[in-house]
């Protein structure tokens, strides 16, 4: 699942190699490639950085299922009428790249900082669009308990205010990340990585929370709504709906909607392991707090309360 | 969505209503319908208990949608081969049903009884299901670790042990209210009400963790992994078999084929939502453990030790 | 517990009442009082603030137990050598109050208005605060692995990404509320409610965790450390010392010291309890956040979302 | 820390060494040792497992300092009435053990399973007797919601329900593996060690969050109550009895001693850091279920779901 140069030219470079959980590849200008660890001599060939627009000869787009794909061609119980996200793999088949599309190729002493300066903006990056995602469980929730009648049980309004806590938290730490970047050599801003890092493990973990907390308020119907085309059967269409009406003064329709929102919300693949995997897996976010860290200050200030003199 | 009773004659009663999530109703011999609440005078009608064959006539099965429900009508892209589940929405469109088939009708004194009796069981017998879930996605994890070539990853082991720990602390609990059961003046053996909650309360939110686990072992693939048919595909199958390969020793089959099952253990909606919602909601469980406990006992212990004397 | 007015004269005002765990009384210069929460008409006697000098006469200060109180008074197994902490009860025992230090007597419809402004300001320095206090921790158990000889131990080392995760994402969330803030008409900044809130419910759950984790760390001498008094003992002192080395590079006294503070950063109630009730009870930050948010416009993004129109 | 012979006579041996963390050594009989990991060839000196009396020439009891110590020594602020808890560190000076109380010397094959069969069966018995303090904890909380006049706020309730939730899951999986114990050639039964490891784990993270829950129902005054002297003053003591006497049907008496209780239980570090370290680390758990679970059954139950055929 590496890049690497096969074949290289006067005007270019020939590439080889995929690229998995490529975000919205289809809908992009341009596809930029960099290396995705470390390299050290030897791994020349794949220390390689790019850009080529999407639609490069040799360049092919996999769409994977994800789990609500069809939803979208069947044009029925879809979730979220605006939106949708898919993460192809892209095969480099033998693709050609002009020399000025090239931006490394052999110098594998600056792969580790490319990776570390695109996946720390990444990370932070995330904390923004999934702070805004709560934002929407949180609005799904509080409407739901509207539709469901259940805006008066405590319980509901305490999970909304710990999906508030975890949207907020992880809103606070990616903006603090931005707040504390600094200016580089070149003029342009480098976030914190240590807050960057840390915002993308605290998603990580509460983004599961937060949707487990907007099923719990939502109910059942997340799981196992009937059909939009169940809901249009002229036997049984009239029979589902009254069943499932809600409170008096909202269309059942609304109910059916926002049922198919938070499915969308809670189970779309490609959008919910993001959370976990996205820029990078969990690991990687834990052992860049690390390295990055000044640990050696915090053993200073332990030793000083301590009255350890070395 | 309650059922009630519309009509009663010499012969039996016509129960009119819906049930909604009726895990396997198309699979059963079956359909057992209870009081899902308390009732008091004036619910004579909705205090109803019932069984009729699952064909009953006026008796409607919608199959709601699930996440992954048409992978298996298509025939492609199926994560357990062995197994499905569905929770139809159950329309009791005038269903007649004859005398000797009506355990309660009207006699609403003893509905929150077969509420609490019915609901502690479904929520005891969760316990062991759900830690066999685990135990799957533990194996899958463990497995995928040895397709990813990733055994000797600390981190990974930590997780897996996490799960194990899940795993095990649910079983034990559910177990527990098995052993603690007692016998009841009929001579059948009735649950322990508290630890069948705590265990149902448990799996509520530790499923969440467990799962997030696996995909975090897993990897990315989970999400978004090529379909079948693209691996089937005479242009692009061989260049994806080659990228996907993960360690030699394995057909790259196998990996697909784990990948396909972690999707389904994570993201099939009628299942992981039952975690949270199966056996009524988790406000439910949390109010009858409250309400089980002898919570006098503990108050008399701390009085006892604080030196109070009433 | 409350301050309320007992006398109106012409150059001031009697105060009769009292304030719970005011953290570092004794060694302020000016003891500040305001409401601590929402008045009404007939609380007029009881909406006051005022400022007066910490020895004052008629206000007595009351030094409760804290857990290792007479450590300090002993001169012996005195934890951080530094800094110590005590949130005194203050009585009010008709206390004159001359007109220049009254701010606000009687005033009841500006009561609310302080309470949140200052709750939100101490909630919000808590995050800074208290992040200082888990890198104070990470460094004790930093510094304990190298006098244990478990630095190369993989799950402590993972233990301690836990902590420094937990400290910046609640350092990240308290900076942000600092500056999100927006200058008031007076000239002077006021600080993010929402995220000064969410940064103060993080710190009451994850102070407990990262102190878990120190311990787990650093080992069970954070319990029962002999006495300081028992290492100086003729008999058994040189007994306890050899028992108690660690590794050989680290004299034995810097061992019993860092376990000293250790158990100090562990156990000290003045300090760990103000992880939880400091700024108000957990219950305050919650209902903040809740209803500081703008509910109305996440409901509406989900609506667009759903394709739901009202 | 380990013990080893120093000496082998024809009625006896010699031990020297010491033995950390002995809960409650002063008040037992006979302090049985016993080897406190796997030995091999060479470790001969350190396999040994004996009983002596606790007075026994040359055993050096050191009670070492914990948090709340001198308060029942002073006779004041004493917590609990009833119980106290201390953890010795044990010196053997050259105790001489005779023949017959001598249970292994030399044989270093059974050291692991001593340890193992020690080690479950108190990791075991540890989830009754936390499980019992939760629900002491959980009495302090209800009835200090009596004496402070909360018992209608909802989110106490809340907390209280999430403190019987973490007893009962705990109590049920040590429960749960006594009754799975299974029968030994000798005729003893031996309890499940993956259930007792899974319960003990479960402590080591849920008696920290119970007892947070607890401070969190209590309030500030866990962290800094007036001493008992300063109730006793004759100047000050009937002012803070007034403003410390929450509702009016309870002696203020009894809300001090309810508070002294909250804090023993909160804050007492030789009970408290047993939750973590108590019968091995965490990490000598979490080890232990990896080691004695099925994983092979697990990876085939995966295998048989994803249908993989090795």
């Amino acid at each position: 699942m590496f890049l690497r140069v096969v074949e290289r030219r006067d005007d270019g470079i020939v590439v080889r190699g995929a690229k998995a959980h490529q975000t919205g590849s289809l809908s992009s200008h341009e596809i930029i490639c960099l290396p995705t660890r470390a390299m050290r001599q030897g791994d020349e060939d794949y220390a390689v950085a790019i850009a080529v627009p999407q639609d490069t000869p040799g360049l092919i787009h996999v769409v994977g299922r994800s789990s609500l794909d069809t939803r979208e061609v069947d044009g029925c119980d879809i979730g979220n009428f605006r939106y949708s996200k898919y993460c192809p793999t892209l095969i480099f088949n033998d693709v050609f790249v002009p020399k000025e599309r090239v931006f490394l190729c052999g110098e594998t002493e600056f792969a580790v900082d490319m990776v570390v300066k695109f996946s720390s903006f990444h990370r932070q990056s995330h904390g923004g669009c999934k702070a805004g995602k709560i934002d929407c469980m949180i609005g799904t929730a509080l409407t739901m308990m509207e539709y469901n009648g259940t805006t008066k049980a405590g319980h509901h309004k305490q999970k909304v205010i710990d999906m508030i806590h975890r949207a907020e938290t992880l809103y606070g730490c990616c903006l603090a990340s931005s707040y504390e970047g600094k200016q580089q050599p070149s003029g342009a801003y480098f976030i914190d990585t240590v807050l960057a890092n840390a915002s993308k493990i605290h998603e990580g973990k509460e983004m599961a929370e937060a949707t487990r907390l907007m099923i719990d308020v939502c109910g059942g119907f997340v799981a196992d709504l009937p059909s939009d085309r169940d809901f249009a059967n002229s036997e049984i269409g009239h029979l589902l709906k009254k069943y499932l009406k809600g409170v008096d003064t909202n269309p059942v329709e609304n109910r059916i909607k926002l049922y198919r929102l938070a499915e969308k919300l809670a189970l779309e693949s490609a959008d919910t392991i993001s959370d976990i995997h996205g820029g990078g897996s969990p690991e990687a976010h834990r052992v860049t707090i690390f390295r990055e860290s000044n640990v050696e200050s915090k053993k200073k200030a332990a030793k000083r309360l301590a009255g350890i003199e070395d």
